[in-house]
């Protein structure tokens, strides 16, 4: 975030949900003037001193030349980018397209080839970090595309996280995300079983903790969020599973993973049964609880 | 390891196989007189001067107070103990027996109890480490059993390992034992599977690995011994997968997992597909190589 | 069941739970008197008229040297068997145990063996069948044993159900016993995945059955005794899943052939997770519902 | 095949690979005459005398108003009927476009309503059977779309196959189809597991498949194409496992299973599970054998 203020010309930004919101607020903050758009007008409610609304993807690419994109699915990015009234529309040569979505690589790559054409670059940037980390500022953004416009994206994406890693040509950083959460779904799952099992088997749940993370077993859902209520503070275990990371966020990013793992032939043994597990979970009441409630539905209902 | 020399009584110490042979060594090393047996008596040869062989369990136990054990399988421990010749039927009163072998927790509650109906006592205490880590004299013992003899146990546990913890009641040790193997075993496919779908979605396999490593997805799979040939040094996957941790040892105790995961109705979706995988590597060819030999496992062959 | 009544000696029957009863009754029907027992002296009031009721299964096998037994686990038949006051107590040499238990092959191997050393003979006969098949006796008897006492075991059996199969040596009936339930249960639950599926997709539930039914993907579970309601008459899932056969009774089962495969060293992928899946099952308050409810636990629930 | 002869209009048909080949040649047996494309122009040379071979699939549109294509994938069709010279380039209104391809539910809805705004109706028709009854003409047809149009595209798909079923609106014929071939996997996978687990205990594999098929374990996998080498004649476990329905063609049809499932939110336990194991059987040399050979995969190598 180095560039004087003088300097800084308008950037779009297009999603304003949970995460966009505070995205877009910091870099506000940060001295960049916005232009604005959300399908839903209220989500524009909040910024309406001094940045500019308007009324399409293909009116913000006419104002700006740097945007921004949040978007919740593949079909939404789809269409603010290639749809009637898209980005594509009106894109100027030259354009760096960040898409912080996080989508199907393939898709990311496909929409590289169309804003290439234009004579513009798009950049995939999923995020790690939920909206504490968006409204800190210290989310982690893992960015795919040409080496050489790095720099250009990293300038933006540093007024929103502490984090900005450069993984490869484009769609490598949506890779990276599905990786890392189709990881994080088997540890945080493979942790609750063996819990659950150990603390069935007479052991002490905060001692097996300690004897894990000092072990091979350790990880970070057993040694940083560990989903065992009594076991940590501070984690949505010590919260009702209130808070964190939905079941229904990481069943959507392990739907993503599996398509990936289709698409290139890799097997998925464990990432594809985690992906049912989720899946199930929303089905039963735990949509919106943190993923790591699935401690909580491993266990004996108390009634029974 | 403080007694004094002039206090060490004789110790007998039971199956001499590729772990329990550098064990009893570190034994002697502290100064402790021994009285040995294994049922191949090939396996005495290493010790003969000085050392006591002796031709039953049942006689160890006539010559020595303090016994540790350590055997392949369930059923040897069963013998050992309970057979025609074994230990219970001359242990003294007030003896204290140490089993070092990986078995059903279930199995050590049940050996526990027929230990202390002739006075004496059992404390379950397996290992974690491989042969590396026995000549080394640095494994880690979780031990379980009476509390108040915990520090007995330790004393001689303390000259085979740098790590004895204590885990509770009677097949606790066991219980920790086999929970952080199924976590490890689960992390490890998951690491594997992971490292293998980005690759194939186009990152660099140390990139990767870096990515994870500072992120949620972070585990001991990932971060000390990673599966991917190339990402570390000194791991088994920059040696063909040789040395390490065999996939036939973890098929064992995945399949002590499941019977313990069985018996107190606990569901482990992960470790139970977890076992079948490496049940499945050992009937592939993988038995003698490390466990995270799963990755090549889940890679398309070459010649395809 | 040919035998005149003037040559029918008294049969020994220990077990008289839901299926003990009306098994033992069958064979009253037919002429033989028996000596009966259960743990429970409850459960032989029933008998009273006529029938001795004894005080332990020795005392049976002093009375009686045709002998069916009839027990919930592995280790009630041990006890039974070899406990303090068991069969082998006082069994008479040339006697015919026939064990209808549905337990351990490896333990029915056992109990044969030390039934062997006495000069007796042990067949293991599971049934296949519910409460009603046993009060109408029509089971399905799996036998295993020598195949020159199946004549004499088929006497007995055959008033008890229309169907009584030779399997091969002891332990045999176990295995083909396990073996139809574990690919029942893979056939329920892959019925259950794929009538949801096709739901979902738009397929009517009945068109759907017809179609599998005429195809590829035909099944008992999906011709005979379709999970989803609507689709069959005269089935439990026409009934709110009340009867069949419990999703408790098939967790055992699972558990019985998890231990098997993995004593055997085979691999059971969907074996081992339709184990996992039943288990939580009993964990979610299905456990007394017939085993074709897993459609419903697969379902959505309603007020989400 | 009712109609006259004289009032047989031309038919195009788009695809003739394996199967499109055989399928063309009945339509031609039955007195239609073709208008014929394929991506591959010598796929055409086996038509020459009388058919017309054309340059695109728009040419195809221009010339009939009865078209049938057979394409590998999702993005096949996709590129045949909107792509630069697909169909819907010059389709005429009232044309009947019958698309027996093996592709994602989604995608033939996406295609009809495509085909409907140029007044045109789209049906999907995939087909059950492999070449073999692609060239006998006995295919089964799983037909979904506008039910007053069935009856004129069974004219034409009764020419190809003996079994013509309507499933309902557009995109139940693919439902259908995904839907018994997951099932069949299950199943397939089930029975290869179960036999293999009741050989390793013991029983011959010929009386195990018959109390398997008396029993409630039957299925079509059991009972019509037993996967183990010897129970059957006449199916591919016979003969090597050559011939049949291909383990690849098999991992393809999991994967839209998958698909269609992830994007209803319908947990798949077994059948991801199934499709996991078909792509790993894929990467290990299975690629081109019979699905069946499951068993062979399952089962321990000989060398070991």
């Amino acid at each position: 975030c180095s560039r004087s203020m003088a300097s800084k010309t308008p950037v779009g930004f297009i999603g304003l949900g949970n995460m966009g919101n505070p995205m877009a607020k910091n870099l506000i903050k940060h001295g960049y003037p916005l232009i604005l758009y959300d399908i839903f007008p209220e989500a524009c409610k909040d910024f309406k001193d001094g940045e500019q609304v308007v009324s399409s993807p293909a009116d913000v690419a006419e104002r700006a030349d740097r945007i921004i994109t949040m978007l919740p699915t593949s079909s939404n990015a789809l269409e603010v980018y290639t749809g009637p009234k898209g980005i594509l529309k009106k894109v100027k040569k030259g354009s760096l397209l960040i898409d912080s979505s996080t989508i199907d690589p393939a898709v990311s790559k496909e929409l590289a080839k169309d804003v290439e054409k234009m004579g513009a670059v798009l950049m995939d940037s999923p995020v790690s970090g939920g909206v504490g980390a968006a409204r800190a500022g210290n989310l982690t953004f893992m960015v795919g595309g040409p080496e050489q416009e790095f720099a250009a994206a990293k300038e933006l994406l540093a007024c929103m996280g502490s984090n900005v890693v450069y993984c490869g040509g484009v769609g490598t950083g949506q890779a990276a995300k599905i990786c890392n959460n189709m990881l994080l779904a088997i540890t945080m799952i493979g942790t609750a079983e063996t819990m659950n099992l150990g603390i069935r088997l007479g052991l002490d749940p905060k001692l097996l903790a300690k004897i894990l993370n000092m072990s091979s077993g350790r990880c970070w859902a057993s040694d940083t969020y560990n989903p065992v209520p009594g076991v940590m503070d501070g984690v949505p275990s010590a919260n009702n599973y209130q808070g964190g990371f939905g079941t229904m966020l990481m069943a959507k990013d392990l739907g993503l993973a599996q398509e990936s793992a289709t698409s290139t032939k890799s097997p998925v043994f464990l990432g594809g049964l985690s992906h049912q597990i989720y899946r199930m979970m929303c089905a039963k009441g735990y949509a919106q609880k943190d993923f790591s409630s699935v401690f909580q539905f491993l266990r004996e209902e108390e009634s029974l």
